[in-house]
């Protein structure tokens, strides 16, 4: 069995169970990987990638053929506060930079093959000729959450079914695999806002740099989180409540993306750090979700270690990456699938004929 | 200017000096990388290998379309010590797995669309029915390390030559990138006392499992590594005569390979623990070589860490690997032709107008 199952569609869909693992699925997989024509553990990390999605797709011969990447733009009232080194007009830009083919994310999915699409979650400015974009904007921007919430109950809750809606689009197409980016000039210090949040970490231990803050660019960014989490400390027990006071539609639209992946089995695979910031408000909000989650990289930004230390996490791989866009994601779809691969295609020793661990060839070929 | 150069073909042609970067293409790649749409350095080590591979390409739109793996087998007259948990008889019949394509390098290399070529440099017994495999043996095998040198001076330079010979045929083919992998029961021993005799590191630090040895296992192989560098303590101040006394013909044909390729131009993805000796002799050699050679990944047998300390190197990818073959280069190939395809095909900010740092849209599009 490897299709699978349909969304819920309930009013509070977010709080329905993921699917569950299919064990049996697990372990038919987990003995393939020890007859096959190498020393057993010798592929390390591709074995247990191969074995987990075995379990996650329900099938024992896991397959990554068919990925979608889904990049959610959403603009941050934030920026009013001077928190980004570039300005707003960005967030637009490289949407049409997205659809045009220009942008890194364009460049990695034509290599994969992936589906990529690029949906306006909210953003300040829609040029006429970004047709090629899925508009399903909440608003302009959120609310500077210095000083309200960032958005009502009624646009979080929209902003988490654009993402239910991508990952309905996922399921129409086949998709083995879920990327979700992210484009938002200010989502840095949203991203930061909410880990802190819901860490308790510090902002001095894991705000960063962003796109290309300086040190007293830096020192601004930590007051300004300090002056939110300071706002909303009434609030900051309830995971929904800290999703939609500090967050941003578009990386709403990914917690709800994650947690609507999981519930019908799609595998998720987890960018960088504004990223890993929408997969714990969805880890919060449903921790049924933490199967489904592939860690992708662990990002250059400042504080993304901690993050991962916190979630018990560890991403694949570690290459100084810190741009967004499922850029991190999608670099490494391809060890991804070489663990699908090794795992459907080498021989075992016994059909290669091959002489196993201590075993005379003459005698016991086929002995792992 | 893309192509290589032609090989030198004097006899001691392993003395000729590396082809030297090309820092005009180096800078117009390190300026490009400044103007595409992303937040400056905001792709880390990917960054950093499209620029590198620009330098040793000649070519400031590097490329790695077409690899060449080149796995040499060769088998081991320490076996006879017993230290290995795998019959001798597994080096031939890995050959035939190899070329019939049921191996975990042969999966790798389809999915890449990469030349896979299988060299017997020197293995104990040769079955018929390997008519695909390429036949070079310098003999059945080496001789048992712990007694004499493992080859004599001739069989050495025959050794190296066939991995002159391979680089040659991945010339011809116009390879970009050289992938080396080796297969010989026995072979982490020979590489441990290359390390050992090379770097000064001893056989306590760096002595691993290899293909599953128990921890007793490991205790007789490290007593096994001593005698033969006692054995052997009057020539470790030479490197080629430490490659000749402890090594076999499939880690030479490696050193051959790599000083070749980096005199022609090729870049080179080194694989895990033994490929990393058969490197560190060919760069004690040849120091020229170092900026052809790209470390793919930090494997799990014990010691390749300090070895990679000890060369300077940042393996790009740590998934605890530790089968051989090339796997671990193999794998790690898509991630370096994402630098080379973000590199050549992400738009500039001026192509996409989109704006830059701290830049109105309206005034300084194409600003970075």
């Amino acid at each position: 069995m490897t299709e699978s199952s349909p969304i819920d569609t309930k009013a509070d869909w977010w709080r329905q169970p993921a699917r569950p693992l299919d064990h049996a699925c697990e372990q038919r997989a987990r003995e393939r990987q020890s007859q096959l024509t190498k020393p057993p553990g010798s592929l390390g990390r591709l074995e247990e990638v191969a074995i987990h999605l075995a379990a996650l797709q329900h099938n024992d011969r896991p397959r990554l053929d068919k990925v979608q990447i889904s990049i959610f733009a959403g603009d941050h009232g934030v920026v009013a506060e001077g928190v980004s080194a570039f300005p707003q007009i960005v967030t637009v830009e490289m949407q049409r930079n997205f659809v045009n083919g220009g942008a890194a994310i364009s460049v990695l999915a034509r290599q994969l093959g992936a589906t990529l699409e690029v949906i306006n979650a909210g953003t300040f400015a829609v040029p006429a000729e970004l047709s090629k974009v899925i508009h399903e904007p909440v608003a302009q921007q959120t609310h500077n959450f210095c000083e309200v919430e960032a958005m009502s109950d009624a646009q979080w809750q929209q902003a988490l079914a654009i993402g239910y809606r991508a990952v309905q689009r996922a399921q129409q197409r086949q998709a083995q695999l879920f990327i979700g980016g992210e484009m938002g000039i200010g989502n840095t210090t949203s991203a930061t806002a909410l880990l802190c949040a819901l860490t308790g970490l510090s902002p001095q231990d894991i705000t960063g740099a962003g796109t290309g803050l300086d040190s007293s660019g830096i020192e601004h960014k930590i007051s300004v989180i300090e002056k939110a989490l300071t706002r909303h400390q009434a609030l900051l027990q309830e995971p929904a409540a800290v999703s939609r006071a500090l967050g941003g539609f578009e990386i709403a639209a990914l917690t709800g993306a994650y947690i609507a992946a999981a519930q019908v089995g799609i595998a998720v695979l987890v960018d960088g750090f504004i990223c890993s910031a929408a997969a714990l408000c969805a880890l919060k909000l449903n921790p049924s979700i933490r199967n489904a989650l592939f860690f992708s990289h662990c990002s250059a930004e400042q504080g993304h270690r901690k993050v991962m230390a916190h979630l018990y996490a560890a991403p694949l791989v570690d290459l100084n990456l810190r741009l967004g866009e499922g850029s991190g994601a999608a670099v490494v779809v391809p060890l991804l699938r070489a663990a699908c691969a090794l795992h459907n295609e080498m021989a075992t020793f016994a059909e290669a004929a091959v002489s196993g661990k201590s075993a005379p060839a003459s005698s016991t070929p086929g002995d792992p």
